[in-house]
């Protein structure tokens, strides 16, 4: 074997690990210690995980590479070290999803995502943390401690799959896997400076997840490129429609059309948007444009008036789910206070309110469907705002005095769980002070390859991607 | 032209009117005057019309009578006196939908069901009586009088199309049609000893329908007979999916299976029941078994404990109605007391509380989809109760001290509204007391053609529909 640093291991492309190990010139092991190791480092000031599985890591690893001895490897994800959210079920670990009231719960099935990655010969480093019950934007955990941005450590790492992009940022695991109810993929990815997909509503089974809101539930990738990131949706996906073009990270490039048409939206996504955002996001938009995309101003005329009614829908949902668990109102002192917060507003939520908020989401979904038959994709920032200090309860956007971290973090990836299309985060730059900046690709429903296609031109035209925390 | 007199005239059914009009036997005049004398003689103490069209349906007469000596009469609905409940949008007539809030609405379009019926060479007599925006099953009316029963005037007629029922029993025109949102058709029907259908939701289109609740509302036909139901549903029909066999009133006995199976609930259906209805319903059933029927118990596990949760989402539904109107609150005044009793309290229903109706409401048309597996239709009372008074609030129930007039109505013919397949109701005979008793059967979605076959060969062996109030 060739010698690698644990920092080599660590930060190897998902394709170039397969392919050494392939070659043998790495075993599962060495993966797994550089991972561990570097878990054992950091974890205690970044709360990235919530369960290390290091001893039945070892053990995968062991079968990981008796297989590759026999010459059956998997595939791609063959004796990749990987994590979990912790709302995603595991079998015989337990699953808590950052709540107290689930701390010693210990799943008897594993969730389809769990099951779909330890079939395609993965290694379970073990399971991240995350917002209680994942109702929150910052990570911020009252009972296991908030996940930190490994740019800067006193700063969230965001939410809800904050302790996920943390450790992918970080090397600790090559991937992993977390869910988006309102961004809680997109928002840590970009805070990281990582990439994170929230894949067509329906492409990943939620079944196993821990409910947050039903119909606004997504599972998908946090890796720290497109083409891992596509990797990953490749073994956890379901099934497309017939004659839908599947993403196929071999193909990416291949399939790449000659000339994008990039949406840069008129309304909504470019209003109360940090300067160094802007100046970021419009870089990349202008960098498309220089590869060869034909940039074109799109109207999402209704969303403004929308998005705000139509997030009451998910509120409820989350109210029906932790009321029917019996876990809202019973067991209400065991929440932290901001999650119990929600809860307590969101039970007093009307029926006619729910109601009348229904027509706007079919509003958000016609707007995107209509401005999708002139644009491939469409070129937003994923934040607003860059990492916020942890504890931060308000911060400054231009045009208005003070807002809420929560509501701001969360303005512009709302609309992909309204609609259901998918949208990916990747990095497009740093602030001055050294914080990741996260560009927000949409694209139509089951729109998955071309879009990852459109991210991943981008990506091989900029060097972000390959920046690294400077960790101590 | 035959002698007829007033009263052969207004009570001949459409089949035996339209031969007579082909023939020339006799003129749309006839029927017209026929029916206006009526009007004219009783609505006073029935309120049964709110707008009477003298002048309107002598001039519609005259076109179809114009028609009729040019050999181009339409269909057997042409030259039929009907009238249309006052919720129904029609061109240039006033539609007040039993309100005081729409006392002056003149509609500019004619809802399609008023066109079909125009199409048809029908004439309207006018707009009837109801329940203020139907929002209530006895027809009081506080603003414009309540509709009367015709066989005991200090009865109700039922509602909230207690005007339509009240009119076609007492030969006030042929036919009506009314709306059905928690059994608005079907109780007023049976209340007044006639045939009320609650067609399949959808079938018939409820555009240009004031709405009461958007996804319970249903359109359908109030008549004397089975056959002439099945006439108007013909006019009014919408498309039938591939397939499906449609009504006709020509082949209602031609197509009749040779052996029914009718499925008899275990629950439900038979509880709270007055001993005078269960006895007719009773009789009902072994009246099919002795036409050849195979009677069926049949089980509806979940509609008990389901029925009252899933009643919540229509609540829900009209209050966004009213609210979106902007007629609640902001015009609550001038709603009568139980109407705005009803919307003071749908405003407080909690989004939670809707959330968790929804999948009872899919309880229960699971357990009618595994029911319509067994039996072709399903028979049970319409009504728990005969009419009660005018003004009685509560009434005795056995097995319950009192009950609330409005609830113990419903009670049985909400579930057609929560699974939206076809329910008709069929007079069954008398109380001691002189009071009609309705019988309930329902089918499954799309099952009308079958559901008019099994309750014309009750009818056929009968002769409860040939009886009439004796008005004086």
């Amino acid at each position: 074997m060739t010698a690698h640093s644990e920092s080599e291991l660590a930060f190897l492309s998902i394709e170039q690990a397969a392919r050494l190990l392939r070659r043998r010139e790495i075993s599962p092991f060495d993966l797994v210690e550089a991972s561990l190791a570097r878990i054992e480092r950091w974890n205690s000031s970044l709360y990235a995980f919530l369960t290390v599985l290091a001893e039945d890591a070892r053990l995968q690893a062991r079968t990981a590479e008796r297989e590759i001895l026999r010459g059956r490897a998997r595939g791609p994800l063959h004796g990749i070290p990987i994590s979990l959210k912790d709302n995603l079920w595991t079998r015989g670990i337990r699953t808590t999803a950052g709540s107290k009231i689930l701390t010693d719960f210990v799943p008897d099935a594993d969730s389809d995502v769990a099951r779909k990655l330890a079939r395609s010969g993965s290694i379970l480093l073990g399971k991240t943390n995350m917002h209680e019950f994942a109702y929150g934007i910052t990570g911020e955990n009252p009972h296991y401690g908030s996940s930190r941005n490994p740019w800067a450590r006193e700063r969230i790492s965001g939410g809800s799959s904050g302790g996920s992009a943390a450790a992918v940022c970080t090397g600790m695991g090559f991937a992993s896997v977390g869910t988006d109810t309102g961004g809680s993929i997109r928002i840590p990815s970009a805070l990281c400076g990582i990439v994170g997909l929230k894949p067509t509503f329906g492409l990943v089974s939620a079944t196993g997840v821990v409910t947050l809101g039903i119909s606004f539930d997504h599972v998908g990738p946090i890796a720290r490129s497109v083409t891992d990131a596509c990797i990953l949706l490749e073994a956890i996906a379901g099934k497309y429609p017939r004659g839908v073009m599947r993403p196929d990270h071999r193909k990416l490039r291949k399939n790449r059309p000659r000339r994008f048409r990039v949406g840069v939206p008129k309304e909504f996504f470019f209003e109360r948007l940090d300067g160094e955002v802007r100046r970021l996001v419009e870089a990349a938009a202008k960098k498309f444009e220089s590869l060869g995309a034909r940039i074109e101003q799109i109207s999402l005329p209704r969303l403004t008036g929308a998005i705000d009614q139509a997030s009451q829908l998910v509120v409820a949902e989350i109210n029906d789910y932790h009321e029917s668990q019996g876990y809202y109102p019973a067991r209400a002192a065991e929440y932290g206070d901001d999650v119990r917060g929600h809860l307590e507003r969101g039970h007093k939520l009307l029926a006619v309110d729910y109601l009348r908020a229904l027509p706007k989401r079919r509003e958000i979904v016609e707007d995107f469907q209509a401005a999708f038959e002139e644009v491939d994709v469409i070129l937003a920032p994923t934040s607003p705002i860059p990492a916020p200090l942890v504890g931060e309860p308000l911060v400054r956007v231009p045009g208005q005095s003070e807002s809420i971290v929560r509501a701001e973090l969360l303005r512009f990836t709302r609309p992909g769980n309204q609609t259901g299309f998918p949208a990916v985060s990747i990095p497009c730059g740093f602030t001055r002070d050294g914080l990741p900046v996260g560009l927000q690709l949409m694209g139509p429903r089951w729109g998955e390859a071309r879009l990852l296609a459109a991210a991943l031109a981008y990506e091989d035209a900029t060097e972000w991607h390959k920046k690294h925390p400077n960790l101590s």
